[in-house]
């Protein structure tokens, strides 16, 4: 293990692109998936490649992970040859994969347990952002590994924030995203609403895009819902779990959040009709009625 | 009267402004006020100034009217030495003023049946943009009049819809200012569980901002969120009474609006605890509770 | 005019079974209806006949009202020949109709302008009840008539309370109602997730029954839910009506009612679907969903 | 172990005076208790006294349990010395303590591997019902077993149900529940506008009880409510784990619930506002606002 040499675990849709971006400013980085077939690329740019997380971790001082789930996170560290057989003082563990607040507090214990430095680091931004290098990061855990790796940030993303303890990277996401479930349903009521009044729904759109409104969501979203298609970006199942997670954070708080809830009881209607795998914006579909 | 005079009726913190614009671009101008001491710095800059609605009616081929209710509009469309009395065919009315659904039709029967015709045109806008010249409005009515009043709009505007036949102007208003209500509504809910979830509200903004949510509002109105301090811009006994009509359209028309409903009475509950003259974000009041 | 005498105007399907208890108790009646055929039955039991409500209100001490709705109530007192033109210090009128709150005090403002005494007394209990003198009277107004005519209603009714000034009778059917079509919503969603959940409704029903909840109500319209036949007792438009005024009076005394502004857009997507003239039971169709 | 023997594990408020009933009806009953203190008044009362919970289930041909919570019926059965140890084909096991769904469905499932037979029976009723052997049973898994104990269901309970395979009784219970705590905010929100509305909630419970919606829940809260005094029958914060668990069942089966959803976030305002260990009915305190 070199100083200033990078691991990087899960090379899907997200993690592929960010760790080419790392590649690309000439960081030296050293790569693991679970299928070896997907490093052939990376390695072709440059990466080392390691036969497991625990080499991978071995031959890193900082390790950076994007896994699919929270059973994924899991298993890459507390799996066999995984990321804490190897993991010692001196070395470092970022999750940059989307899990919930518990599985991020178990990492970041076993992580330090064992001597090493723990950030959470959840990313906003899909495929694009990751390829441009325009993600952000949501960060909490070890501020001094934040600052460190600000370098590292800054090539894969846009902006990055830090939060505090481990557990705040999660809740901002759910808080984000419970917001923008409540949002799309207060949008997609504006929609249902125009149309039974007889106006023309493209027509709402501009006279939002022209006020204090306005925002790339109703833009981006308006004609699908104009047109009654929702090819997934954000998959409707998806968005509604993460409206449950924030109420139940917000119940476990003791902070009521009616608005919130109601709109959640849309995409519960939408995803019982059928809509689960569509985009999230087919909340529209369980709140529009026939004329 | 000659063709392309003007009139202007109602001159306060909106008609002022919109009057002197079109002064500003060449256009002849005659004014009236019920209080007619509002009439000397239109006259200074140019105007005419009216003795009575009729007569500033008389002396213009299209008058625009911009009165402070539906009361007000009426009072000067119905009243003696009012507009009516002065209609004929070949004159023209032009309301910009925000009334309901049924007064606007009330008002546009009434001027036809005297042979002229009418635009209903409520603006989105408030003060800076009536002076910037950056009005939107929001027509129904007589299309060929809404033709050929397109240079005036764009002297006093950045851009005008024409939606259909009288009522549609006041409905779009409506479903504008539920959509807006309820999205604020939604913002609260997450700024309030992020501050029970121990983040900074000024850190959910900055994501926020960098996201596919962001717009104007968010941006203005989260300082006065963070500080609890909400001057009046758009009171909230005003922006609740707009989701209340929106919402009693939708019973109307037979659709439901269970987000817009529920963020209603969470307005209801401010203004029941005494924030009806703050500014609609005051509805953070209702939303956070004592940690 | 002898002391004790008494008039009925309004001879519908509650009025009828009312002024023919008080005729079968030894009370003398005078009657009129405005399709002066329907007097014919109760002329058949003692009754005498006016040919005008004014004529009736002049031959009794006491006049009671039973008509459809607002409109009919307004035009029977301020109509030609109406109560007013015959309303004199030493007369009474006592209201039974169901109005609304404004109503109630411009027919009782006019009464007691007149030298006369006003009781609001709109009652709980449909068709079944009034034959069977089971009504309940929720009056409000003049306490001394209330007190006097005692023996009437309880001729008439089970019960009668005295609630306060004149638009506390309105305020209190506003409430019960409401309160009525929150429980019925709370009803059919235990309903609906007992179907989805693969228990028997039946079973459910029953269960309801034994516990603390038991009610006649749940013990009615059970059955209809599980049929999915809503024959209309009391139809779902006049509920969701009823919701709406008493969600405005929450609106008009800021108490947020947001359990029941949720259940209101239930009652507005089953009107919306074509259920307005079904029991309002029928709100079961807009809670369930497809399977 | 002779035929028709039973045992009997948990002897808390409810479990104690059920086996009391058993006892007193002749049947031959082993009980044992974690805090074996509490077997005293069985023993004087006829009962044999076991040692552990496998002990109570060799004993017994079938064998009852009512434990506190999910926790603790685990452990009595998975735990050492405890009911699995002791299972063999031919004896039998009916847990009438609440447990959720998966909890009920792993005991069960222990059990039959065993051999044994299983009926999950939750209960609907308190302390004074399980004295008086008023007990509602909600019956699911083995319905043979549920047919051989009949008599002694009937010796503790009033009437029971078989609901099918297990799990349904725990969902029952949970749908039960959800409309208990529905039913009781819309209650509330009747309470409060009568308030505000200058009416007598007094006369607002006596119009309910003698109207179609009379039941004993509104009798026996109600004035609780007027006192604004809420001594714990049923804990508001149990009242709101079971709302919170139906919607989660509604969730997973598609099955929107926004009446319920609604109601659970006035739940959620009153337990954060520190009236969790209060009785259900102090969601009242949610609910109203200062006048």
């Amino acid at each position: 293990m070199s100083t200033g040499s990078f691991g990087f675990l899960g090379l899907g849709i997200m993690g592929t692109p960010m760790a080419k971006n790392l590649l690309a400013k000439g960081f030296s980085v050293t790569v693991w998936n679970r299928d070896s077939a997907k490093c052939a690329s990376l390695v072709e740019a440059g990466a080392k490649q390691a036969s497991s997380a625990a080499e991978c971790v071995e031959a890193s001082s900082i390790t950076f992970a994007m896994l699919a789930d929270p059973a994924a996170a899991s298993a890459v560290v507390f799996g066999p040859k995984g990321v804490l057989e190897a993991m010692t003082a001196g070395k470092s563990y970022v999750d940059v994969s989307t899990v919930d607040d518990e599985t991020a507090l178990k990492i970041g214990e076993a992580i330090t347990a064992k001597g090493g430095r723990f950030l959470e680091a959840p990313v906003s931004g899909s495929k694009g952002p990751a390829e441009q290098g325009q993600l952000i990061f949501l960060c909490a855990g070890d501020e001094t590994l934040y600052s460190e790796i600000t370098p590292q940030l800054d090539v894969m993303g846009k902006k990055s924030f830090f939060l505090g303890a481990v557990g705040a990277g999660a809740r901002m996401k759910l808080v984000v995203n419970m917001t923008m479930g409540s949002m799309m349903g207060a949008f997609c009521e504006g929609m249902a609403l125009a149309e039974k009044s007889g106006l023309e729904q493209s027509q709402l759109l501009e006279v939002l895009d022209l006020g204090a409104m306005a925002n790339p969501m109703f833009k981006l979203k308006g004609p699908s819902v104009m047109k009654r298609a929702f090819p997934p970006a954000f998959p409707l199942k998806h968005a509604q779990k993460d409206m449950r997670l924030a109420l139940a954070l917000g119940d476990q708080l003791g902070q009521p959040l009616p608005v919130s809830a109601t709109a959640n009881e849309a995409y519960i209607r939408a995803k019982g009709a059928g809509h689960g795998d569509s985009d999230f914006a087919a909340v529209y579909e369980a709140v529009q009625t026939k004329p």
